[in-house]
C-alpha cells in the first residue's frame, strides 16, 4: 500500500539567535530564540512510502543532491520509520520556490515541511509540539518553521523538553523582512559545522548566559508592538551571534563587505527616525525588518547600497501545513 | 627665561589592544596591552615654557586645533607644571608626517612627543617608566610610544604601577606593518569616547578576564619570533575587540565595508601559506602585518582589493626622542 502526503512550510528569520548546541546529536540549542515565518518563502516537500522500495531516494529542485543530503534525510526518515514503526522506505521530492544558493537557508522550511509530509505519509497523528520536536531533529530551526506566525524555540534539557511554539499569530503584528541579498555564493562553512565552533569562542558563554534576558525584551517588545525596544535588542542579538563566530577557532566570518554596508546604512536610516533594523543569519545576506508603511522607501534605498543586487520581500508567515498537490 | 624642547614620537599599533579603563581619569586600563612602535611616522612637538605668556597656545599642523584639543593639553601641562614646580604657560607647536584625518591616531605619538618636549622644557628628567606614566595621562596609548621597539603596558592598579616598557628592541624582529588606508573620513566617535562605552557591552568582562591569557601568548610569539602563533592571537585579540565595540550600547562599528574585504583577503592569503595577519584599531584602517621578504607581495595584493586607496609601510620604530631641530 502507497501512501503519500505533501506539506508546504516557510523559513523563518531569528531574532534571538540560536548558535550551539547543549547536545548537538539531538540539536538540544544552547540557548532559547525567537522567530518569525517568512511567508513569501517557501519549501514544498511530498513523501511516498512503499514497500516496493529499495532505499530511500532524495530529490532536491529536481535534482540529485549528493550523498551527504541523503544521509542526513534517511537518518531523519530512520527516526520517522521508528515512531510509526513501519519498515518502508521512501521517495522524498523538495523543491524550494527560492533559488538553492540564494543565502536563504532552506533547512528550516525544508525539514518543517518533511516532518509533516512524512510523519502523515508514515499515519502518524503528532500535535504540534512533537511536529516540532521531529523536525528539530533534522535541522534545529525547523523547529520554528512548524508554528505560526511569530515563535518560540524553549531551549530545554532534552527531546521532550526542546521545541518551539508560537507566541503571536502571523497577523499580530505587521513586520516586514526586506532581505537584501548581497551573495549568490555558497557559504564557506554551514551552520551545522558552525554550531560544532561556537564552544571554542570565549564570547559564547556570556552570550547564552544572557540569553533569558535577550528573549524577555525580544518577547516583551513583539507582545507591545514595541518597535525601538525590538530593534536594539534585535541587532545587540545578531552582533552577539557574530562575536562568537568572529572569535571562534578557526574565525568565522559570514559578513560580505556589503553586508556591513547594509548594516551601516540602516543604522543611519534608524538614527533618522525610520522604523527599521537588521538582523543576519549564518550568510552575508541582511534581513531589514521595518514596517510595511516604511517598507517601500527602505526597498528601493536598500537598491541603492553598492553591492546588494535584489531584495527579497516577505511578511510573517503561516505554520506548516498539508497541501493536497 | 625661555625654555624650549623638542621631541619626536611614533605612533604603535597594537597587538593585544586597549579598550576601556578602570580609571578614565587617570587612564588606568581594564588590560594590559601589547604593541610595536611605527618606525616611518611620527610626530614632531615643540613645546615653550614663557613667563611672558598669558594662556597656553596650540598648533596642530599650522592651524589652531579648537578648543576641546586645547582643554585637553591645558589639563596635561597643568600636571606637568605641577611635577616641576612651575607656573608658566606654554606655547605647544605639534607636527604629524601623516596627514590628520588620514585614519591613523595620532594622539599616542603626540602625547608621547608632548610629553618629553614638556617635561624638558619644564627643567624636569624623568626616566622612562615616569615618562610613559606621564604619557598615560594625556592619552592611554601615549604610554607605549615611549619605549622602542615592541612594547608592553602592564595594567597597574594606579599611577605608580600603570605604565609600558621594551619587551624588544626594533631589531627583535623584521615586521613589515602594511597600513591599508580604505578611509580618509574623521571617525564618528573617537576612542577617547569609546572607552566609557566598553562597560555597556556583555562581551568587555570575559574580554579582560582573558587579556592575561593572550598578552602571554602574544609576548611569547614576540620573543620566539613564532608568526603563526602571533597572527592567530592577534586577528582574535582585534575581533574580540571591535565585538565589544559591535555589542556595545550604542553599538560602535569603526569598519568600512572594504576594511573587511582586506580582513577576509588577508584571511585566505594565510590560509595559502603567507605569513600574513591583520589588526584594526579604533578605526576602518586595516594594520596588515607580515615578514620583510613577502612585503611587496602583500602591498601590491592590497592595492588590488576594492575601497583600499594606498598602503602605508612601516617598520618597527625607536623610542620617543629629543631633536635639536
Amino acid at each position: 500500500m502507497i501512501k503519500t502526503a505533501i506539506a508546504l512550510a516557510h523559513p523563518n528569520i531569528a531574532f534571538i539567535k540560536y548558535w550551539g548546541d547543549k547536545d548537538s546529536d539531538l540539536r538540544i540549542p544552547a540557548n532559547g530564540s525567537i522567530s518569525m515565518n517568512l511567508d513569501s518563502l517557501y519549501s514544498r516537500t511530498e513523501v511516498t512510502f512503499d514497500s516496493s522500495f529499495e532505499k530511500d531516494e532524495l530529490i532536491l529542485d529536481g535534482q540529485d543532491p549528493g550523498e551527504k543530503a541523503v544521509k542526513r534525510v534517511t537518518r531523519f526518515l530512520d527516526h520517522v520509520r521508528l515512531m510509526a514503526g513501519i519498515p518502508n522506505f521512501a521517495r522524498v521530492s523538495s523543491e524550494n520556490n527560492f533559488p538553492t544558493g540564494s543565502g536563504i537557508a532552506s533547512s528550516a522550511s525544508a525539514f518543517a515541511a518533511l516532518s509533516l509530509a512524512a510523519s502523515t505519509a508514515a499515519g502518524l497523528e503528532l500535535d504540534e509540539a512533537a511536529l516540532s520536536r521531529l523536525a528539530r531533529r533534522g535541522s534545529g530551526s525547523a523547529c520554528r518553521s512548524v508554528p505560526a506566525g511569530f515563535v518560540e524555540w524553549q531551549a530545554g534539557q532534552d527531546d521532550e523538553s526542546s521545541y518551539a511554539f508560537s507566541i503571536g499569530p502571523r497577523d499580530h503584528w505587521e513586520l516586514i523582512d526586506c532581505i537584501a541579498i548581497v551573495s549568490q555564493e555558497h557559504k564557506g562553512i554551514g551552520s551545522q559545522d558552525g554550531h560544532l565552533l561556537a564552544e571554542t569562542s570565549l564570547v559564547q558563554k556570556i552570550r547564552v548566559v544572557d540569553t533569558p534576558r535577550r528573549l524577555d525584551i525580544c518577547r516583551q517588545a513583539i507582545l507591545n508592538r514595541d518597535f525601538e525596544a525590538f530593534a536594539e535588542v534585535v541587532e545587540l542579538d545578531s552582533n552577539l551571534m557574530h562575536a562568537v563566530m568572529m572569535t571562534s577557532q578557526p574565525q568565522l566570518y559570514y559578513w560580505q563587505p556589503a553586508t556591513l554596508g547594509v548594516m551601516q546604512a540602516v543604522s543611519e536610516w534608524r538614527k533618522s527616525g525610520t522604523l527599521v533594523c537588521f538582523t543576519i543569519d549564518a550568510g552575508p545576506n541582511v534581513h531589514v525588518i521595518t514596517l510595511e508603511e516604511s517598507s517601500p522607501k527602505v526597498i528601493a534605498d536598500l537598491l541603492q547600497i553598492p553591492g546588494v543586487s535584489k531584495v527579497l520581500v516577505s511578511r510573517p508567515g503561516t505554520r506548516v501545513r498539508l497541501v493536497s498537490e
